[in-house]
């Protein structure tokens, strides 16, 4: 049987870029399909009842959702495709899944506040980005990626972060580029991947996307 | 060389108990070291800097954090052990690991407001939880795990929280065994597993530990 792939996406989307870059350095056919998350298509709402949330993935009409666990699903349904994402040690898996989770709740918890709060609360958050960044810069230290050599399970959590730096630089008035250049470095190094760089959103459009959003909210 | 395992753990704690309960099945010898949250170890704080919080898992000294990873990590490591825990199926992985991450969202979300709130709060707390358990009993369906015929992944994600529910009642003024009749005989099912029921807390203890947290946050 041919397998049937389809993701449920939006273009801006931190957690829906994980999937398409997933899915682009495995070399693995899948029908995009936009959502309008004003306007949720019926089979996005049947497909993630829970959360009512994309990316879903749908391999031959079962559906996946969440991030983390859709790039886990992908590495071990199409685990004869290379590149291999999740290490094969387990110490080293649990480090990297402990990390990607902590990339997101360390976001969670200080992003927000970059681009919608002022004063106290805007520099509590960048305090705390500032603290993602240099904990992530030395997980790094001198490996060419987070995986070593290869491109892996944790450079996909972090780098579709990356089309997101130039927003969180202009609303926080700061330079990834200048404070961490180990880690700039990295990024560059993933966007020379060409199924990487297709994969991810321009920033030129994730920047206006959340000029739209501060709008929509009032801010 | 033989295995080395310490626990780092607090008594009450259900993502403690994930780790114990892991262990246990598979019949894993390990040191257990109860921590004191208000005053917490050396080693805790150096194997969890991020966020100094049991449990941890020290594997020959190298530290393993947050209670799902634990347990992919035992089942990974233990692989020729069993039970084996995690599914085989990808498929049935990812939904484990969905569901998993589902019951602690919503645990989060809903069961402080049970505890600390009145009135509003109090049931918009009650009517989230019981969407968590009306969720998982049809989710378990008829099998008699949710692993199928034996104790899995989701078994132990969802029964380490069965020492609170006594607690939850109380201060909900609900019963779980009247509403979820499945349910209730799910977690007496696993309780008839020697290995889960020695790991897990004393419901009374859980309850006196409950009350201490109230006296303490002056409730």
């Amino acid at each position: 049987m041919e397998d049937k792939v389809v993701l449920l996406d939006f273009y801006p989307s931190m957690f829906g870029m994980r999937a398409r870059v997933a899915l682009a350095v495995k070399d693995i056919d899948c029908e995009h399909r936009e959502e309008d998350l004003q306007n949720k298509s019926q089979l996005l709402l049947e497909s993630n009842p829970v959360y009512k949330q994309i990316p879903v993935l749908i391999h031959n009409d079962k559906p996946v959702c969440g991030s983390f666990i859709i790039v886990e699903y992908i590495d071990e349904v199409w685990k004869d495709k290379s590149p291999t994402l999740l290490p094969r040690d387990p110490y080293q898996r649990a480090q990297a899944r402990f990390l990607a989770d902590y990339i997101d709740k360390k976001v969670t918890e200080t992003g927000n506040w970059i681009w919608c709060a002022e004063g106290e609360e805007k520099e509590a958050g960048k305090k705390g980005f500032a603290e993602l960044l240099k904990h992530m810069e030395s997980e790094l230290g001198d490996k060419p990626f987070f995986g070593g050599n290869g491109f892996g399970f944790l450079d996909v959590a972090l780098i579709t972060y990356s089309p997101w730096f130039q927003t969180y630089e202009t609303c926080g008035n700061f330079s990834i580029q200048q404070d961490y250049p180990k880690l700039s470095s990295w990024v560059k190094r993933c966007l020379e991947i060409d199924n990487v760089s297709k994969s991810l959103a321009d920033p030129d459009n994730v920047y206006n996307y959340y000029l739209t959003l501060k709008k929509k909210r009032g801010l």
